[in-house]
């Protein structure tokens, strides 16, 4: 539970606000590399952290991302032209680059024209696995040339090109109940379960060991049966530490007298999620971006770390309905929403599935969107499965108000604390689960 | 008129307000028994008093009427399971039966389960008459084992079944301004009126004796042509007397040099209208419930005491459009809606309607939310006709403060005071109308 | 640049903001003549300066305006019944006349009848070139019979019909930025502007004499090459008097080494705008008014002086596209709207148009209503080109401040002030601008 002060601090990200502070103090996805596709392409609109944003591509590739309104008379450069390395505003002609500079102000006379002194909001862009990034923040008084933090090393955009996929979708509410859902393991059994047979009493078979399991084939290290640890244990046991970078747990479930299922996931400042895969198998990350308070946007990333993803990989990520949801042609909104019940299929629910829903994702959009477009967390009534929400929001707020007392958060400028992995394992029950997973959890050291 | 705070505090029946705290000590109607058709049933949305509920009927059949949102961490428990008497929210498991009370946590170890200390916001809800209604204010001391209020012993509510039939229909304003246009008579020649031929001025024809009749005939008591002594008398005097269970009020129009036409209605608290019908025929009463301050929920009820309705009047009832309106598939909003103007046809107003629009109800929700979603009383101005507007909205205020200062309705907890029935009669010029009607008006004296 | 105060005090209208009081001075455009095709016909809804109001044409075909609701118990007066000199509400009968008396009461005994009470808000109109005109503020002290000021006396308003054309349009926008885009003939080469032959440049083709011109064939004084005068000098200087009815502008091109191009415009308070056209040809004048804070009406003149305008002048300005947008059938809601993104052709952007967006008005409101619903004139940044605009608001701000302190605008009861035109001409370097082009902005001197 928390104070309505505390949801209105933890849940506003505009300008000026305090989690907003936080959040303009790291690279954040703005939009997919594929948005943007060509040298001189049209502009697009984009909605980032509660502010009106307009990306381009200019001649040469680099991509602008700008304040959307003119600064002369305040037409939007939606409709600006791209042309030449610069998007020129319709209105009256005025035309900037990339970094906001006014390079061209062709309706004012040479003896008033004052094109050195206007700097339009243009914020840094980098590309990394087939996404725009930007930091939307203050520049560093580094004392080096660059005043630009550090990329993360998140694994995922260091590899190659191939062995990533990248899907970016809208979701209906508040960035943190959506990420709140990324970090929360307790709920697969249920928003994501499947029933295998049928019986006469659902929580008898949930509690049947091997009767649940997971509508998308959980992957598993060689030797686990991941279904069957899953659906033998419903109540995992989860433990929190605090980290440089954010919170890294573990759920914990009982897999036979000697030994625990271990499933450790990372959640990394501001909203990186990155989910338990075996070693070698391909792994998936969630990233959440607030795109105004009351929505958000959802990066899925996919990768392998060694190999190019196969097509039937890529096939089923991007079309199997269970990865990836279907979208309205020409938005990045599923088919499947709120204004739909996200097609719940009652019948199923009855007889095979716990929601009746397809998809994991429409799954997760059905119980956080559902929620109101920013959950009041003051009704809330939390429990020992809900320990890491509870350490994910106090870590979050501490960095947040640190900020708002002039220190800057560790993990912002040290790239190296996002080299992390996901696993899941057995460890014998009386081992560390941070000791244990050391090796496996630490990009590079494998 | 009203003052702008009057106006408030008359409107606002929102948890925490006058007047909702003073809806909130009535059973009131909240759905159709038809719209949760079966025992495990998929769960419906309804709003009541500003607040989003789910209902469902359980395995054996029972109705739960619950807070919307689970609580948990708040997904939406209209995406529940429905199954074995008690519904499961989808996110995480946890399961309440009818009375809120939580039954399973499945997604906590048994050392930190506390189920017992969950108990949901559940309103109880009892079946009559085709309508589930709710119970959504705080329970009584009565030192006997029902803490609940007896149920109002409307006479439709009563009846055996096959003797009534009940419509809901979506109203897209506050639900004052409809109660206000049940309660007055004054309107029915001009909303409801037709033309029966055709002349050169419209005040003319309406003042012509026998030239206007409304379009729905209205039912007579045996001897009275009821069109006659409508249309020969359209400024109808209005009297009222305030009552134990809200205002009796009686319209008078000249019938002959010896005889006055009354008809009797009965406004009953909250929000149920009794309109004038000769006895032994066809009654109908409009009760009237808050969905949020912008919209009202409209249950119309048609019943005999004697007898069941034929299949031709269900079938008049249910489809001529001319009682019950015609719906937009799988909602309660009728089709002729403030958006199309209620498909109003000018030329049919120009040459034999009043308002060109077909259909009682289309014509009172013409006019009603044409004032507005919450209308403006500061702007009117009353005159004789509106006594019994006056005299509704005096009580309704006066229950609601003395409510706040902790003396209970007396209506809410005296089932008995709801046995009234609308009457139309002709008295004597000199005879009392209350003492004339009143073995006609009591339901169970004749 | 505004403060945040005196951009809220410029754009807002509503009744009791000083602007708004301002705006209640003037005779303004409400709605076409041929909204209201017969007597007797329906009424038609319009808002205005944030007032909700119905307009009919009663029998003898004089044109009533109403506030919309029924000062009895607020029906709306849309679905009233427009029947022999005035307009009935069909809720409880009552009858007004065009000036709001009420002259009918059928639903109130004789003894109650409190008609000659009750006089409803009523706007005056007059109908002038095609446009029904109200006045909606205070009744003048003159003395004499008539307490309405003048009519003003536009041109355009006093020349005999089939000499001039009227289109109605929404604007989704406040109505200052649409005017302030009226008097700006600073982004006429941009926003308009076609790009003759393709070349690897824009900014070079804007620059090369004669490559660029208007969409839009400019009409020029016979021996002027207006298109050449205009690509030739993009960056116009502009000059501004302030006068009784407004603002006089003039925007002042090189020609060659003897003479300046002069285009002059007027703003003529509220919000007409007369626009440059050669002596003797078709002229345009834009009239825009306040519907609510968020949008606005676009009333768009054409006329001639002198002759009525041909078939194909009138095909070509009502049919084309390019003067006239196309409407949503039944509505004034151009189909090239900000929810479509006025149909830009981004291929065509790149090829041929400046904007990509075919149509000076499309043109106009995309620069316009991107600005958003209010624009925020904190954030903007004016050169020497924004001249007028800044004269424009001065003037406006003064004068309803003038007012606000007891002195009425002296261009609301001086009607022979607006008899004015634009002009274009050349003139000698040295000579006075203003008095080069006294005869010819004069009407009625020539």
């Amino acid at each position: 539970m928390l104070t309505r002060e505390d949801n209105e601090f933890i849940t506003r990200t505009g300008p000026g606000t305090p989690m907003g502070d936080l959040w303009r103090r790291f690279w954040v996805p703005a939009l997919l590399s594929t948005e943007l596709p060509d040298p001189d392409c049209p502009p697009v609109r984009i909605k980032l952290l509660n502010e009106d944003l307009v990306a381009f591509r200019d001649t040469t590739g680099k991509v602008g991302l700008f304040a959307a309104n003119c600064p002369h008379r305040g037409a939007s450069l939606f409709f600006g032209r791209n042309e030449e390395e610069g998007l020129r505003c319709v209105y009256h002609g005025w035309k900037f680059d990339v970094t906001g500079a006014c390079v061209d102000m062709p309706n004012e006379p040479p003896e008033s024209n004052f094109k050195h002194k206007i700097h339009h909001t243009a914020y840094p862009c980098l590309e990394r696995a087939g996404i725009i990034w930007t930091y939307m923040g203050p520049r560093l008084s580094t004392g080096s040339g660059n005043d630009l933090p550090a990329f993360p090393e998140l694994e995922w955009t260091q590899v190659p090109e191939g062995q990533y996929v990248v899907g970016k979708f809208l979701v209906n509410s508040n960035y943190l109940q959506a990420l709140e859902g990324d970090i929360d393991n307790s709920h697969v059994p249920f928003a994501h379960g499947l029933l295998t047979d049928p019986g006469p009493s659902f929580i008898e078979r949930v509690r049947g060991a091997g009767r649940l399991r997971q509508q998308q084939q959980v992957r598993s290290t060689p030797g686990l049966n991941t279904n069957l640890l899953f659906a033998q244990d419903i109540t995992p046991r989860s433990v929190v530490t605090e980290t440089d970078y954010g919170v890294m747990m573990g759920w914990r479930r009982d897999a036979d007298p000697e030994n625990y299922y271990w499933r450790i996931n990372h959640w990394m400042l501001p909203s990186h999620v990155m989910l338990a895969s075996p070693p070698g198998s391909n792994m998936t990350c969630n990233s959440r971006v607030p795109m105004d308070d009351e929505n958000s946007w959802h990066f899925r990333v996919s990768w392998n770390s060694s190999r190019p993803l196969s097509d039937e990989e890529l096939n089923f990520i991007k079309n199997s309905g269970l990865n990836y949801p279907e979208l309205e042609p020409g938005t990045f909104r599923p088919k499947a929403n709120k204004d739909n019940d996200y097609l719940i299929d009652r019948e199923w629910q009855r007889s095979g599935s716990v929601t009746g829903i397809k998809g994991t994702t429409q799954q997760d959009r059905a119980v956080t969107e559902s929620m109101g477009a920013i959950y009041d967390r003051t009704k809330e009534h939390l429990g020992t499965s809900d320990t890491v929400i509870i350490a994910m929001r106090r870590k979050l707020m501490k960095v947040a108000r640190e900020l708002a007392e002039g220190r800057e958060p560790y993990a912002a400028t040290h790239s190296e604390v996002y080299r992390r992995r996901g696993v899941d394992m057995l460890l014998k029950r009386n081992a560390s689960w941070e000791e244990g997973a050391r090796e496996l959890i630490t990009v590079g050291s494998k």
